[in-house]
This record gives structure tokens, sequence and C-alpha cells, in this order.
């Protein structure tokens, strides 16, 4: 049995509100763990606006994601939580003794005594391709995660999708194939001529296909053919309403990133609309001991805005300190006047 | 009758909830009026908070009160409110047709679609010496507002207080009797020989008392003399627990500002010790139209944070307009993405 992790909190989600929420347990003397399913921090703020501008955070007329993803890390950089990242929770289940165990896809394990579900609107993990029997070939022929050369050195690759990650993919394939050591031919797969990449990244890919290096394939899938347990062809249907096979040795679908609730949906916990059914008091689910807050949660009035979690968090840190530490006192301080917390803070 | 400024929205309280309340109305498009009972925006955290550091602003690791408002004004900027300060209201009252009007000290009219109450502790004013009959003097010999030195040339003076306002408001007077056109005399009244003034300025104010320019007088007043409508002088109960007058012409009490709820308190709204009671859908009291947020609202869970009072604001907004436009459908619409708040915000 590996080892778990103890801890008093552990923060499902590394987004605004979940960073926020590990200052706010730091304000309450709670140390945490933070898992997310991203290789970084910021969740949405990072993933779909780092570089856009957000406008109604409170005494910040403007900031783009990534600033307000940095600016929340400064925050709560007093409070040094472990984080856990690129990795799914994939269990989560009372114990005996009335702690939540709670495992990842990573094989960490921790028993906490409360948990804080920051996780939006699920963990973005990359879109597959849906086709039927495609999942008996994850890992194997099939890739959805980062590219990886080594994957399809002399080998015959697909890579399907539309967006920079796709072209650019190619266009690696390509250097690595002049170089030697890369694929034995390049195929980008994408339903139509038309592509949602920069157009510098489009005219490379043409450029290349001109050259010979690599081509490309307008189709959908629509089957496959397997042999001895192994994938050897996609059949689609091309845009002139054609059915056709394409070869292939390994397929790397790069489709973007798609948000997915996961096992939270089965956990038991109230829910309405797939959101997580919450009390505003604390923002306590249905289950004692586990909070919901930010985009995952609902209650009358909700809005989905980063600085409604903000204030969902921090009554959430309230109702964690007074289910940790139910003999200590509540008394609200504040971080202007208070020693305490900022002897917290390390100020 | 004087003319009534017809709005959408009247938001009474300028301190920071206030004025992100002004920033959310505007993202809703309506636009707003400000009451403030001090002469500039900023409430408790301009008052209180100038220059002590908050360190809970979600995004703001470290600022000011005083920077905090600063950047809460560039931020509503844009929905260029109309600011009534140096006012309180006095009156609140439903219209035969439903709406409200609202009523300042300084004579400024309202007839307002919806009222916001972000007053905090409530409106913060001159605290006034208590003493039976007192009051009679107010306006005449007896001053609570700023020092004027006007009010008291070739007057016998007494300032009431122990803190930097009194002590600076006798130095001036000394100054300007040495100057000539000053009072006739001039008394620092204090229950005892200790201040809470900057020792600085403790140490000149006994350097003027030792060159015989002003005087110091321990004591707490107990009573009044008044002779043909007029103030006379004040009893004293001394340090040595002996009764004796001190003559004057001219009381100015520097005792510092005291928040007071005022009118609030009796307009028939819902409370709970002190407190307004709200939904927590919209932060609406128990009068329609009428929004309370910030410190002076109360629901199961309430913290007085400033973080909470932006997420009070934000759903009131929300409240605000499906109150004023039924019609119109309330989509959630983000400020990143959205090309109506854009032209709202003028990016």
């Amino acid at each position: 049995m590996s080892s778990r992790i103890e801890t008093e909190a552990l923060v499902i989600g590394a987004g605004p509100v979940g960073l926020f929420q590990v200052f706010q347990l730091g304000l309450q003397g709670i140390a945490c763990h933070v898992v997310d399913a991203l290789p970084h921090v910021g969740g949405q703020c990072a993933e779909l606006y780092a570089d856009k501008p957000i406008y109604d955070i409170p005494g910040i007329a403007v900031c783009t994601g990534r600033e307000l993803v940095q600016r929340l890390q400064q925050q709560m950089a007093p409070f040094k939580p472990t984080l856990h990242l690129s990795q799914l929770v994939c269990r989560l289940e009372r114990q005996a003794d009335g702690q939540l165990l709670v495992e990842t896809t990573a094989g960490s394990a921790f028993i906490a005594s409360t948990v804080f579900l920051a996780a939006g609107v699920g963990a973005f993990v990359p879109r597959q391709l849906v086709l039927d029997g495609l999942e008996d070939f994850h890992g194997t022929q099939v890739f959805a995660q980062e590219a990886d050369p080594t994957r399809w050195k002399g080998q015959h690759l697909v890579v399907a999708g539309d967006g920079d990650a796709a072209l650019q993919t190619c266009l690696d394939a390509c250097k690595q194939a002049a170089l030697g050591g890369g694929p034995a031919s390049i195929t980008l797969l994408h339903r139509r001529d038309q592509f949602t990449a920069q157009s510098e990244r489009v005219a490379l890919m043409r450029e290349a296909c001109a050259a010979g290096l690599m081509r490309f394939v307008p189709g959908q899938p629509t089957g496959l053919r397997r042999d001895a347990g192994r994938l050897e062809a996609l059949e689609l249907l091309n845009p002139q309403g054609e059915s056709e096979w394409l070869p292939l040795d390994v397929l790397q679908t790069c489709l973007g990133l798609s948000p997915k609730l996961g096992p939270i949906a089965q956990w038991g916990l109230a829910m309405e609309r797939k959101q997580l059914v919450v009390n505003t008091e604390n923002f306590g689910t249905s289950e004692p001991g586990i909070f919901a807050v930010g985009d995952i949660n609902t209650y009358p009035g909700k809005k989905k805005l980063i600085l409604c979690g903000f204030h969902e968090a921090t009554l959430a840190a309230f109702g964690a300190v007074a289910l940790l530490r139910p003999a200590e006192k509540t008394l609200l301080q504040y971080t202007t006047t208070s020693t305490l917390l900022h002897k917290r803070l390390g100020v």
C-alpha cells in the first residue's frame, strides 16, 4: 500500500477560486494540498483566458487571466500549499472514521478531514476522437495527451485536428523526418480544408504538403479496421460524400481540452443540472466536510463569476474551521489589525 | 418645491462596497447617483484604514485602504456616477407609484426606482458631547463639525478632546491669537491629563500652556449653566472629584467620527441586531427595490469582509436589472468576451 498523505484540507482544482481557497484556509491556520488535472495552476483562467482581459475583479480595473493567476499565487504564497498537478481525482470515499479518502490518477492518496471542490466546469482533459472501438487502442496506437515524437519513429503517423497544436505537431514531425528518425509518413486529418490555426502556421503546413513532406486528407472518421488486435486504418467520409480508407500506425489527436466533471458526478452529492447544491451559509455540499466553491456549485441567485467564487471560498474556509476546530471561537479577525493573521501571513 | 433627481438607482454609501455597486450597476447598464456623509469617497477604508495594509482583497496581496479606494474609483470611472457628498440621507419613503423618495440633509431629493444601502456601520458623523441641554446650542455656540476659526474671534474658546484634531485646533488658535484676531482665551478640555494625540503634538500643546498661550483643564462635563438663552459655562467633575465651573463663549468638540445608522433603522425594513436582513439570492431587503450590501446587512454565514460585500453588490445588481428590465433576458455575460459589456466599459 502506497503511503497516504494526511491533511486537514484538500483543494481539488487550482483555478482562481481554488487558489483563493488556499489563501483563505491559510488565514484560518489550515494548511492544504491541491490537486489539478492541468500541468500548471490557473484552470480556465490560464487555459482559456491567459491573454484575454478581465474587467470585473474588484479593485483591478483590468488584468489578463495569466496576471490574475500570478496575483493569486503571490497572495497564497505565504501558506505554501503542496501542489499535485497533471492528475485527476478518481476516487473520493468516506472512511469508517469519517475522514475522506481521495485518490488521483497519478497514484497520490490523501486522507483529508475536509475537501474543497473548486473544479469549475470539471477537469480539463484532452478531447477524445469519438469513434466506436477506438478506445481499445488508447495509449498503444492512439494518443490524446501531449505529442511525444518517440511514439511515431518509423511509423505512419496521422494527426487529427485543425488547430495550432495539430499543425505544429505535423511540422515538428516533418523536421524530425528531415533530420532522420522521424515518421515513415505524416498525414494531417480534418473534416474539411479549413483550419482554426494561425494563418502563418496554416501557410507553413501547405508549404510542407507542396514539398511532399506531409499530406493533408480531408475527411470525417466513421469507422476503423483492425487486424490481430492492431488498428490498421480509419474509414473516412470525405467531403465528396465518399468512403475511403486511411491506413496508419499511430493516431495523435490534437482536439483541444474539454472539461470533464468526471467521478465527482458519481459521489452521491446532491446535484442540480450537473452542479453541486450548496448551503450558502458555508458552501458545504450535502456531505459534511465536502465544500463546493466556484463554477461547480449552484444555489439560488448563483452567477458563475470569479468574484462570487472568492466569496464562496471565504465562507467555506470559515465553515471548515468550525468543523476542524469546534472548540475555537470563530471571532472574525481582520488582516489589517489581527496580529494572529499577520503572523500567519508572515508580515 | 426643489427639483427632484430621477434615477434608476441610488447608492447610499461610497465605501468600497458602494463604489463596486456603482461598477456592477454600470455593467448592467444602470446609471446611478451616490450619497455619502463624508466629504470624500472611501468610507471606513478612507477614514479608518487609509494608510493601513489590507491583505485579503482577492488578487491584491497587499494594499492600503486608500489604494483600494483609488483602484475602485478607477474601475467605476467608465460609469461616471454623480456623487452627492457631505450629506446624510434623512428620509426614505415609498411614493404612491412605487418609486422611492430619498432626501438628504443637504436638500438633495431623489426619485429612485431602486436603492442600494451600502452604508456600512452607518454614516460617519462627528461624535457629539453628550450632556443634557447642550443640543440647544448646537450650531450657535457648540460645534462638532470641522473647526472654523471665524467662530471664535474674540471669544473664550473651549476645545474638547484628546486627539490630534483637538490639540491642533488649540495650537492653530494660539497662532491665530499671536497674529491678532484670535480667541480671547483658549482652553483644552479632557477628562484626564493623558492624550491619544501624537507625542510631538502633545509636547507642543504643553509648551503653549507653559508659555501662557492656552491652558489645559482636566474634567468631565456634568452640567451647564445658561442665561437668557445663552450657554455661559460647563460644570465639570475634576480628577479630584470636585465640581467646578468652566465659563465659555464657544465650545468646539473634536471627539472623532462615530458611525450612525441614522434613519435607516426607522424605515421599517426587517432587521436583526441593527443589521438589515437580506435574501442571499439578490441581497434585497424586505422592501422590494431596496437592496442592502456590505457591513449593513446580515444573513446566515455573514462575515463583515469587503470581499463578501463585492459579491453581494454583484448579485444585487442582477437583482436590480431583473426588477428594472423584467422583459430583458438576464443571460450572464463575461467582461472578457461580451461586446455589450466592452461597449459599456468603453474598451
